[in-house]
């Protein structure tokens, strides 16, 4: 047996690999159905697709920008050319780990031929080159949309993006019961109202001095992790930063009161500011803040109470928002972190064109929220197959009525897999493992009628291909 | 002016990679109506869809197997983790370039899990790492089928392969003008034939000896080139061999005549075979191969005539086919190569499983197929939107009327783009520059009708967002 001890030795087991996932048909069937309801709404809003090339140069990948800043550590995966040839020049690419950069690099090079307010969706694949051992994604896709626009963007838009996200969180076939909160909050509010304040110069003590940029800095990433660590470590944090407890308490307990508020209507929200007697609204981009808040807010009413909240301890990190920002959280599980975020920024695509292309944008981490509902057993069973009808051919001799009688449901928009063959018992069977709800017998001799089987009910009746429907 | 200057500093043209195509929203639009209409197809007759990782590790990309064979110079990206950490021990991973390497693992792995025929369809992208000078693609799209079977795999799917392709690639949108043709033929027929053969033997010349598998596959090779370089230069090549010039004139040219000739049904094959008297049909696998490309042929009669031959001359080169190969090609145009190609292999995933695992599939390759329809300027100007209307805006007043009124034309169906405002003119310049085909005008004050324009006709009336049809 030396031919089948070769064979043997040549057999290794196929793995996974850690971090890039793959699904069984059935699961695939559900991930397609995902996709397909997301784009139908993002469609539905007027939003075009693009593609970009999954690489872009190092160079591209490396320059300011991108979601996450500087709190992930961005891994990033670089290619290649495993025939490469001494002294073939060519830039190094890497992988895309975001949808942003990208759409600031096509934005610029495609500028002439785009219509703008440019509004784009883009559902790929991102990597991230992260450790095996750290359980994390390699490999994900994102469901990005974004609005640019050239000098300015419409306030209108940034409501426009929870709108959308909602009617597609509300509706994903399986995540129904999910409870899912969108938190919306204005980085001018936190920066607006850290940059109004007055505090102690030493040595005698008097209010007049203002936070430096980097102690502005200090503090938002305290509060951004507010939710995480609580009131009293931020205190402690800032106090550690050098500010003195003194000054948490004093100056960041008003926000931190205002941060565990949510507010659901713009009225809410200008109404506690105004009350809030710590807090001083003259600052005017403190002011511009809370109008674009309550505006937002405003335009979300029509959405069912709870969907969307304001929560001023929103931040996004230290990236490049400048205005609106979003999360969304599993209410019951925050701890899962954001699904979907985003938000405003200022300038799109300043590395690369003297233009200012303001935008909002925000992203469903698919793979995330997917992966959650299907560890859940929530997905929706859809079968393994996409065909409605499975052609049974009980012989050879009426292969080319099964093939007809195939083609004819076929162009009437049905999906029918025609069977190979073999024993009768066993392509029912073979229906019924797929999942196929229908199997059709076409007439075993001239003059018999065809025939269909509810694979659910077990019913059976005759039936016309030119006729027959599933409601029947 | 020091800020503008440090600005412009930063600056760099964003540019494009060589062979990694992106395309405009215009374009990207067609490109998703062929991916919807190709998997639409691929559904109706019962494939489901599964993807792989983008990746598999280098061991397995290496491996035996994968389209193109020994003919196609497979560059291979490897993937390196920008911050790889000394002592991070992990596989070497590459970007596939192919869909069957993957097929092959995933069907191992997930053996006990799947559901046998497995009839998946894939359609992702694909990496080859050519010289960037090379002008070819380094990422494209295939878009697969395979039926994978254990043990043995009826031979009537080896005929629906290419009724599928000729489905999909005679109503893609734009390719109405192009003639294509599948070309089938069997491997086991010019391999039959040159086992059949008698060769004279030195030193008496008497035609005792068989070629050696060697001398079979240079002349497989010769055979494969027929279209390209003629049959003088294949009886050259033959004599180069070894096999000397009479050789070719008496074995190879009898076989090169019936390659020359374009069969459409089983009976015509099985004639010109026996009404071949230079041809010694009595070989086991001769036959077969006849009896298969007959069989095979004959079950696609209900086709276009011209829309599939038996072509003998197709070989795929020294892959791993062992019975049907498909190639596709413009008619008019031959050198184009082809676009669809495939085959039957008797075994997928040897490497992998101690099990035989018989497959039959084809390969669209959709990117250079769209490529050829994009740079002929066939494709079907689909506008920049997938907007069905865009609700203009004349003032903020009515911001909610119209956002109301987009959402109930959403509910029913409708496309609906809420414009951001801005004077009246602007917006229907916009609508009319990404070609949106309606403009819906909400009542200016109470008691008004809504408006609609059919930006094509020029034509504008009044219209009930509960019951407006565009066929109205």
């Amino acid at each position: 047996m030396s031919d089948n001890k070769k064979q043997k030795k040549l057999i290794y087991k196929p793995e996974s690999i850690s971090g890039f996932p793959e699904w069984l048909p059935e699961v695939r069937r559900a991930e397609q159905a995902w996709f397909d309801h997301i784009r139908q709404v993002f469609e539905s809003y007027g939003f075009c697709n693009i593609e970009t090339p999954s690489v872009e140069t190092l160079d591209a990948i490396n320059a300011k920008g991108g979601d996450g800043g500087a709190d992930v550590d961005k891994e990033v995966y670089v290619l290649e050319r495993l025939h490469k040839e001494e002294g073939d020049k060519e830039a190094r690419l890497a992988l895309h780990f975001d949808q942003t950069i990208p759409l600031a690099r096509y934005t610029a090079q495609h500028f002439n031929d785009l219509v703008f307010p440019f509004k784009r969706y883009q559902m790929q694949r991102v990597w991230r080159g992260e450790r095996p051992q750290s359980g994390r994604f390699r490999e994900f896709y994102q469901c990005d949309i974004d609005v640019i626009n050239v000098d300015q963007l419409p306030l209108h838009f940034d409501a426009e993006m929870p709108a959308i996200i909602w009617e597609i969180l509300s509706s994903l076939p399986g995540i129904e019961n999910e409870n899912i909160q969108i938190r919306i909050s204005n980085r001018k509010v936190l920066i607006g109202y850290l940059e109004s304040l007055n505090i102690p110069t030493p040595p005698n003590g008097e209010y007049t001095t203002k936070l430096s940029d980097k102690q502005k800095t200090s503090i938002v990433r305290e509060i951004d992790k507010l939710e995480k660590i609580g009131r009293d470590a931020v205190f402690h944090n800032v106090d550690r930063i050098g500010l003195g407890f003194k000054f948490g308490v004093t100056f960041i307990k008003p926000f931190i009161d205002m941060c565990e508020q949510k507010f659901t209507t713009g009225d809410d929200i200008e109404e506690a500011f105004t009350n809030n007697a710590d807090i001083d609204t003259s600052n005017q981009m403190l002011k511009e803040g809370i109008e674009e808040l309550s505006f937002v807010m405003d335009q979300l009413s029509h959405l069912p109470e709870g969907a969307v909240v304001a929560d001023l301890s929103i931040v996004r990190g230290l990236d490049y928002y400048t205005g609106t920002v979003y999360e969304t959280v599993f209410t019951e599980d925050p701890s899962y972190g954001s699904i979907c975020s985003g938000g405003r920024y200022d300038d799109l695509a300043s590395n690369y064109i003297n233009k200012k292309l303001p935008g909002v944008g925000i992203s469903i981490g698919f793979s995330r929220l997917f992966e959650r509902i299907r560890t859940k057993g929530q997905l929706p069973d859809l079968g393994k197959s996409p065909a409605d009808i499975l052609m049974v051919m009980p012989s050879e001799e009426i292969r080319k009525i099964a093939s007809e009688t195939a083609r004819t449901l076929r162009n009437r928009g049905y999906n029918v897999e025609l069977a190979h063959g073999g024993k009768l018992k066993r392509q029912l069977a073979y229906a019924e493992k797929k999942g196929i709800a229908y199997v059709w017998f076409p007439p075993f001799e001239d003059g018999l009628d065809h025939e269909v089987k509810n694979m659910n009910t077990g019913e059976q009746k005759t039936a016309s291909p030119n006729e027959w429907s599933k409601d029947d």
